[in-house]
């Protein structure tokens, strides 16, 4: 297994140069005392913690995995202590609320940082990025009482979370679940169900595990109007032991050592958090924040395998370019003289670079919707946000995917076998396109919800605003090209699907990666402006162009699929499946 | 996980509609006594084999592993019966040659087997198909007495066989091996050196193992020029143990149950097949064999994601149609109302039975290639087998790979734990696109040795004959559009690499895909063209239609990308990786 290298250079370059963040973060007074020193001094101590502590359980606590002994979920050897760390040097509250002992800095600047944790070991952060998510959601719908009493034991760590959503027979479609929630007189519910796939939902690495778990009031509509958002904690106030448990664990493709149960609820006592029957919306601002650190956990994934099979091509030695020896002295030359091996590491870097720019762009939209001064300005930043969350989610975990294949790929047959580290990174990277609603239910939820339902105005918004920015000249035209691309596309979407309720389900998957492509070409453009190429620079220009010969291209292939509209895919009848 | 169910009616409209078995047979001599009745009995036989003796076996097989006991390597539970079977009943001689106890029968025919084979349970059929390969490699280039010895044994499948090429610093370059054959005084050799990644080295089911291996002799000249093939067997003629072991097996991502081993080989006694120094060609008989033979295991897995997913879909109900519910009865509608669901079920069936074709056109071509009557048309034949074995080889398993993640993305979570089933599909299609050559290696090969050596002419001559053949009407010009497209691009390729040297490498992972899809697209129009749409037909109109709308618009990136050439892969400096 190589080793993980933090990226800070590059995380630099993308808050500092791409992204400006010091003149961003002068302009909100939240962060009146938020720097650049102390930016970079917070990012090279969280790089630190995930290269020495976290990445190195990467492969043990695959092989050996979460596991039950003595009736107990327990997470790998080594967790607890890494966890500890992790959660004592206050990393899980820092964006979290000042007011209840967050340290209040940019979600801008925990982007980077989360995607270090999640290279150095996903299945070990998992069980605090839920955590961080749930401390968003509670400290936006939470009364005061509950923000007091939870949010600096979340933030600390002393606490996680976990979110209980899904039952066998109801996944997307959560309007089914069957969980019921019975008033008891002291005010509280007593919550009773079943759950499955709750990662973190029981495991030995905190004092406490509160759960999120939406279920149905006695006479609630049917559907998803009919939910309702409930805290449920392991342990009560009083110390006693909720009635819940995890009836088992999940073997799994990847992610083994995090801990996902089905839980079962037996009257377990649970405190509603906002309004009755508002479930469904509140819980959403936890699947928001969890959607877009799923994302950059496929940034994150990407960012590994990159590094390792970099790292490989280096100093594997396999036959000769085709321009003459480049290692006469050796026996071979490294397989970086081939074009199919740069090619495949080019990609990577291409989506990888463009990811984190991607991520940290909508985590600056999150602080500038929180923060900004003018209503204006806060609302606009939400209108991104909203738009791109199902889009970080989807794309950015499609090219982790895609990233993990190819840096297996390669490694060659080196690549299928445990030893070298990286089928592991495929196997973890894989959850990140499933898990937080199928990237198949992003796209849908973007095309028909974030795009259509406002008649395209946020999506024209931000390629409006993309537009007027200053891009590397040799860049323009093709990126042009790429924005018409989306507009055009986006009004002949509307003009379909007013005709054809299955037009946006039948090209929302196309429609999303034709956007996310756009998005990347404007910021590899915008990249390659900052940078220079050629010594001393950071090669954006060089993989700007590779971007632009050989992965942009894609949108020719997508305009025309999703011109094809949905007769060929709906024509089957259902019994001929 | 869902019963795999042997797709024997597609494949007798594949062999009798599609391809006209039955009239190239009767043009055949060697295959005088075979007819449709014979064929469909011995395909109807296999499939129950492949369903009742080797899919049971398929999950447990993966959770034991092959694995070492009391030093000795272990194929899992249960594979032991399951091979007597399979080789019992004469399934490894099926094209095997008949002086030799072969059954003679076409290669043809055995491609659906194979997929059978190969979709029930991969790990298992992986000890016959190398023993297959060896045997026709063993057949062309043994002498008389090899082949009197060993050809019965291997068509039996008393005895199994290996393939020893790869060493621990040489994989594709294999002009770098160390291994040593030493002549003594009998004839025979002594191998002395050490080979990973041995698929069936070692095991436990057979009462001897063949290794056909690359070593070198002394003052044989250096490179892949001084390669020499030897068969050294596990227990000599006179039952002694020869002197070579296995070392360790490899854990691997998937494919669990076949035992990967290191073998080291101390002076073991070896037999000279063929001519000193020319192992290398004569071992690419085996590979050549063993690259059609993985193809069809990526078109096998890519069939059982498709019956599993297509099954699970059936059932699961979640949410309701766009177009108003079509279980009203029901808690919600099944999934296959959506339509991102039918693009994936239809994409991997597009690519499925696109193969399936695919795979026994190139198996036609090689009993013509044996058996036509005409020099002429055997070497035409052989021609099309030496262009086509790459492209089966790359494209179909990389279309393997693609059927199995949709398949678990089908699945959603369920599709991530290993209950289902469908996460080890998804494993064990991996391999595919990496041994026996890498999918890089393959379209390299493909595009420089099959297509640019001969200045396009063997690629023209295929596009010449397919644009005869009669095709549905509706898909007449784009195909038409798809070929040209073809025929530009290897034009422009042609030029380009007279120039660039790197050119072809650069390019050749998409000019392979873009040939893929015209030959699938060929395909589609043809089986269109002979089936009917609407009931009663075998909606092969109706997916052709899915395929021409959604999948084969790929080729307009593929031409840009391709037209982009090398300068973008091969600017960066080595060191700025």
């Amino acid at each position: 297994m190589h080793p993980y290298s933090p990226p800070l250079d590059d995380m630099e370059f993308v808050l500092f140069d791409v992204l400006d963040a010091e003149a961003e973060w002068s302009g909100m007074r939240a962060f009146a005392e938020v720097d650049k020193a102390l930016a970079l001094a917070v990012l090279a101590e969280g790089g630190k913690l995930a290269a020495n502590t976290m990445a190195p359980l990467y492969p043990s606590s695959d092989a050996e995995g979460a596991h039950w002994t003595n009736g107990e979920v327990q997470a790998p050897s080594g967790f607890r202590d890494a966890f500890r760390e992790l959660a004592g040097g206050g990393w899980f509250g820092v964006a979290g609320n000042p007011e209840y002992a967050g340290q209040g800095l940019p979600k801008m600047l925990t982007v980077p940082l989360e995607e270090m944790f999640w290279s150095a070991n996903s299945s070990l952060y998992l069980y605090g990025a839920l955590t961080v998510g749930a401390a968003v959601c509670i400290d936006t719908h939470g009364d005061e009482e509950l923000k007091r009493t939870v949010l600096p034991k979340l933030y600390g760590g002393e606490w996680t979370a976990a979110m209980a959503l899904t039952e066998a027979h109801a996944g997307t479609d959560l309007g089914m679940i069957r969980t019921r929630a019975a008033p008891a007189a002291d005010g509280t519910f007593e919550i009773t169900g079943t759950k499955i796939f709750i990662t973190s939902g029981d495991h030995d690495l905190a004092d406490n595990i509160v759960h999120l778990v939406l279920a149905k009031l006695p006479d609630a509509p049917a559907g998803s109007r009919g939910i309702s958002l409930f805290l449920v904690p392991k342990f009560l106030a009083d110390g006693t032991r909720n009635t819940f448990g995890s009836a088992s664990i999940e073997h799994k493709m990847g992610i083994r050592g995090s801990a996902t149960s089905v839980i079962t609820y037996e009257a377990a006592v649970g405190h509603l958090v906002g309004g009755p029957n508002g479930g469904l919306a509140n819980m959403f601002t936890m699947m928001n924040h969890a959607r877009l650190a799923v994302g950059i956990q496929g940034l994150g994934l990407g960012e590994l395998a990159l590094q390792s099979s970099t790292a490989y091509a280096r100093e594997r030695l396999q036959g000769r370019s085709a321009t003459g020896p480049k290692n006469p002295q050796g026996e071979a030359d490294s397989i970086l003289v081939h074009p199919d091996v740069r090619r495949m590491l080019l990609t990577q870097r291409a989506f990888t670079e463009g990811g984190r720019a991607f991520a940290a762009y909508v985590g600056l939209m999150l602080d500038r919707a929180k923060y900004a001064d003018s209503t204006e300005e806060r609302e606009a930043a939400q209108g991104a946000v909203d738009l791109l969350t199902p889009v970080v989610k989807a794309f950015v975990t499609d090219r982790g995917m895609e990233g993990a294949l190819l840096a297996q790929q390669v490694y060659g047959g080196h690549g299928y076998i445990v030893e070298h580290g990286v089928e592991q990174i495929v196997r973890d990277a894989r959850i990140a396109q499933i898990y937080e609603g199928t990237n198949g239910i992003q796209a849908l939820d973007f095309t028909a919800r974030k795009v259509l339902r406002d008649g395209g105005r946020a999506l024209q918004g931000l390629v409006a605003d993309m537009r007027v920015a200053r891009v590397h000249g040799e860049f323009s035209a093709p990126l042009d090209e790429a924005f018409d691309a989306i507009t055009a596309t986006t009004q002949s979407l509307l003009a379909g699907s007013a005709q054809d309720p299955d037009m946006p389900g039948a090209v929302s998957v196309d429609f999303l990666e034709l956007v996310g492509l756009g998005v990347y070409a404007w910021l590899w453009a915008r990249m390659a402006e900052i940078d220079t190429p050629g010594e001393g620079g950071r090669s954006k220009v060089e993989v700007a162009r590779f971007f632009y010969a050989k992965l942009l291209p894609k949108v020719f292939a997508l305009q025309r699929t999703i011109a094809a509209g949905s007769t060929s895919v709906m024509a089957l009848p259902e019994e001929r499946f």
